[in-house]
């Protein structure tokens, strides 16, 4: 059993550098192969601009909420560096759904389709991974930080990990019949998830140190 | 309400890797397609250095600044983790519009002010988000670090929010003349800056932990 | 002698970017060049994914043991920065052999043999690295935390570097025969370090500090 | 003035990001593009190895003297943080300069030569911006930490200031004779700071908080 610190600390590393990896699929149209005015390329390029906000916002909450989780705990054994390895494996794919989305979603057919559900399917493994994780964490009362109930945190694990699981699945549901609708319905969850605070029990964890 | 020490560390992380990702923009001119010398080539590129330069310099005030504001708040409440967001996802959009300035600076007409116009118009709405930061921490007194003194923080809302989104609104109106003019306005604003101290009534407002 | 605190922020950093960066090597397929449906195009693109989900675990692996070791150490001397700059140096050449091998591993004969050797040999380098690393703290007791035995770490060093040495020459072997196997290979071994438990001694190394 | 926490998390995060980029000038030979064996195609690109290897040392030492630096002082007043970022500024243009010399290594006469100006100005300015840091903090007694002796950090300013910058000018002028060489000289200059210490006055300057 470790502290949380470094966890922590790699964990904020790799969720920065995805979050901000997601600007590399923002392409400046080349000057030569202009056609017509920049200001229509530029327009023309909307999904890339739509998916770019959405995965922003999504990785910004697994944050969020990665925050949360960890200021729960105060120590993690080995099964949840490894879990929170998975969630991050996912999380780093992201960039590429999203490129991946963008480049499709306005194809039509089968292959917006695809796009559609590998994004949705990426998202839901996320959400497999951040429930097992919190989970876990939530079934080990020893790795709890002092002052955190565990009755209330054992409560909030069905909440926790259901609802990310089912928002998650009908996104592929919707993801058969539209890929913009798809990413409209992973931009609602997303805001949905701003207003929602999902971490129980917590008033009394404020912790001393500096764990950053 | 949680400490502000992961807050900072995720923003550090974010904001360093988009000032980072500003070199990919500086490209080494391929050597089988290299017409005249190299010297002449690299020589060419002068907009893609001066936009470099100036969205350097930009990011990293935008991190002094930020860590000044997160210098006065001990704690950051869910919507400040958001308008947080706000604010780095539309910093994160710097290294695309830089390379949209860079790419089109000479191009002239309405192609080089579309891309003055989207490089000022990011950098307005980095500066709305902050000022939304900044209001939202300074009217949350409970939010404040020990030491801050909540009235000179509320009396420097208006100074701090107002100046920037005048000094970027200018620079729109500069855009609609001339590309590499609103770049010289960018720089002379981020200069500017690096003189003007923002902090207002930090003096007792040292902290005692590190909280990197 | 320096505090290991921004050794192991640096450390946490550069692992953090290039476990993030294996997702550059994931490439959307062009619309304009399909041939085929997006999806064949895609499952045509598996050894990508095998390689990338290969790489990320290996590189987690790696932090974990990283923060396993230096949760072992309270100071590092300039050798141990060199030594851990060295393993740096083959970790950040990863998502560069992972490329070359999710280019090159179905491509059969010398050249996919070539990648899997490449592959193999980074891996091994980065495993004498880590042997001199650990090597040099476990010899050099002044630096161990407090409440951590000298003794059983120095026992340990044998153990800790003839293991990942050893694995690695045999990958070098299976490279001779296939790359495919080769990855595979290099996948179980990261499935053993994941059950495998290196850190000795380590029952009262809690630290007290925060050391991000 | 404020602590130095944020700056060395900040500064740590762009040198590992810079570092890291190192890797993205790697580059795989594309599989329908080869001609001849992959080893060869390999092998060919050993100016890339040479001059990722000669970088990442160099920036890798950066990062151990910045370091250094920043464990004399124990707070940073205005234009310590902006000299830093100028610091930081030339440290990220490594990645693109490095490409640019990987690039023209081997294409002799001018071109060569401007390829090896470029790297060598660079770093010349790097260690311009790296004095000035150094001078500004050993000037300013009041930010040194505690238990750090002022007259031998004064003292050192010639030292250290003198030696990176006369070196780099002797890179300038090997520059013009040979790019090879050049990097050579910059090889030995790295491998020399390897075993250079060029802390001074350290020895009671242990600090007590993790300031990561």
């Amino acid at each position: 059993m470790s502290e949380t610190n470094r966890t922590e600390a790699f964990s904020d590393g790799v969720l920065a550098i995805a979050i901000t990896l997601l600007v590399l699929d923002l392409r400046v149209p080349a000057k030569d192969a202009l056609e017509g005015s920049l200001a229509a390329a530029l327009a023309g390029k909307w999904p890339a601009y739509a998916a770019y906000v959405t995965s922003f916002l999504i990785i910004g909450i697994i944050w969020v909420n990665h925050h949360g989780v960890f200021e729960l705990v105060s120590k993690v054994d080995r099964v949840a560096l490894f879990l929170n390895l998975l969630l991050l494996m996912t999380v780093v794919a992201i960039p590429f759904t999203t490129a991946l989305m963008s480049e499709y979603l306005l194809a039509g057919g089968r292959d917006a389709r695809t796009a559609a559900l590998v994004y949705s399917a990426v998202m839901l493994a996320m959400s497999f991974a951040f429930a097992a994780l919190y989970t876990h964490v939530a079934r080990h009362p020893a790795q709890l930080a002092e002052g955190v109930d565990p009755i209330a945190v054992r409560r909030s694990i069905l909440r926790f990990s259901a609802v990310g699981i089912l928002l998650y699945v009908a996104t592929l549901v919707v993801a058969l019949f539209s890929a913009p609708l798809c990413l409209v319905a992973h931009f609602l969850i997303a805001l949905y998830y701003c207003f929602q605070q999902i971490r129980p029990g917590q008033r009394r964890a404020a912790r001393e140190v500096g764990e950053a």
